[in-house]
């Protein structure tokens, strides 16, 4: 089975180093106090183009021969990262998104040079247009999650994190496809064996918890309606599943409500502008009172403005 | 004349330092690129309390001998400082608000375990109101600005700068009594003498301009309307003015507009959730375009809520 090793993650960690910043990790007392809780935030909101995406994107890009140039599909993040990718190698790049992904993510990748091909495209079409746009321009279509390399360069955050705290109870990080908390897994149960990887979904989008519960990979009816708007997968990777089935040890679920004031907290007492999914986290630790006391939360992105 | 020099801000400095964090500095390649200058941002806004002003005030209140209680009248910010000073130092504390300050500053006064009296209170009457409660509780009044011990308290900012970066051609600073720009122009002159100090201002409540420009202290007939909380004093201090006129290079101002367009900049680059007073420096340079290209910007405090 293809799958990523601790070994993956560090060589990728070298690849990009001269890409991406390191990333601070943030804490407030005021939060701790309030939560009970010694909480740690790995501030990847703070990442080139607002986002870890930019790592897993830059760790495909750099290993590429020769691309024409990069395609991807994204509600942005990742967009932002392929865009950049392409930028740093020169190349041209396309951006299949969403005709409703949020107009503040279309122009931030229009910022770094990428073309976005957005009107009329749904959950429904995206697909078939990128085929086409493939079979037009020849460029190299990377995907958000289905890619070892895109998955790899996303655990090299929490390799940073492993030499700026000691070992948590437990990691907190948000699920979408999963290429995040896979990566972030292999890392976590590698070097820290005892720390719980828990996964954060949004009630609306709970596909990963469902999958794992069931042991196969359940596909929700419709596109979740959810603030969070980065985790709308409609299911987990057919890549990431098996790694998430193998090392995540639950994936919990939190209410729209919880995740709005997840953000405000944030923004209140970190004083960071993050995006909802960067919240889902926090608000975990809100609704679900049994978790342990020294947490490592994973804050995705802050691209998002009040 | 009473004034302050280096030496006090280093001795502050030392006095201080186990009660405040060392904040970073921050900087953005985007925006430096959009401003086409190299900026660096004093992140004060990351400060215990959300903002500077707990400098000044754990400064002066350190230095009393056994006090009663801790007394003071403030927008917010040196309120929510004098207010941790006292719980360090594990006296009451008492703080006499305008009935139309920020609700969100009140609240926080009160969650360092200080009595907010706000009922009724106006520009009009509050120092009365003052000198009534001073009368029937026998507290020692800390003044936001008019105390030279505050003062040196808030250069401590700069001393830490001093260590962040090299030279920078100017600072940018925000000015309502003129403590904050007092302390760090004493520190800025004495260390980097070819730096500009500049303060800035909202148009609405330039007190500190006309103040310079006619060599003598200028009174606002009225309370400025401005979104600005935090430098709404109606003439620089009697302390801070001479400090002023000595070391200020020169006051810049800004529009109501020019202001919450620099707040939102630092929301998306940034990412930071700053109060508008403390986008005064970054709305300086988007109205001033002869600014010099290595700017260092005092991000004055963060609490505000989107």
């Amino acid at each position: 089975m293809q799958t990523l090793t601790l070994f993956d993650v560090q060589e990728a960690a070298l690849r990009i180093k001269p890409h991406v910043h390191r990333t601070p990790v943030l804490s407030s007392q005021t939060l701790n106090a309030l939560c009970d809780r010694e909480l740690w935030f790995k501030a990847e909101h703070l990442q080139k183009t607002g986002s870890f995406k930019v790592r897993g994107a830059m760790n495909a890009a750099l290993q590429l021969e020769n691309p024409k140039g990069l395609l991807t599909r994204s509600s942005g993040n990742h967009a932002q990262g392929v865009a950049l990718a392409a930028r740093t190698l020169g190349i041209p790049c396309i951006v299949v998104m969403h005709e409703d992904a949020s107009e503040l993510k279309k122009e931030a990748v229009r910022s770094y040079g990428a073309t976005v091909v957005d009107a009329g495209v749904t959950h429904l079409n995206a697909d078939q247009k990128v085929q086409e746009l493939i079979a037009q321009t020849g460029f190299t279509f990377l995907h958000a999650y289905e890619n070892l390399q895109v998955m790899t360069g996303q655990g090299t955050q929490a390799l940073e994190l492993f030499e700026q705290i000691s070992a948590p109870d437990a990691v907190l990080v948000a699920v979408g496809g999963g290429g995040m908390i896979s990566g972030i897994a292999t890392v976590v149960k590698a070097l820290w064996p005892q720390t719980l990887v828990l996964g954060v979904e949004p009630e609306r989008a709970n596909d990963a918890q469902q999958s794992l519960r069931k042991g196969e990979r359940v596909t929700l009816p419709a596109a979740p309606d959810t603030i969070a708007d980065a985790v709308r997968p409609l299911t987990p990777g057919a890549l990431t599943f098996p790694v998430m089935q193998r090392l995540v040890d639950d994936i919990l679920t939190v209410s729209e409500e919880t995740i709005l004031e997840a953000q405000t907290l944030m923004m209140r007492h970190l004083k960071q502008v993050v995006e909802p999914t960067a919240a889902l986290p926090l608000a975990a630790l809100l609704e679900h009172k049994d978790l342990p006391k020294r947490l490592a939360l994973f804050v995705c992105g802050g691209n998002w403005l009040p």
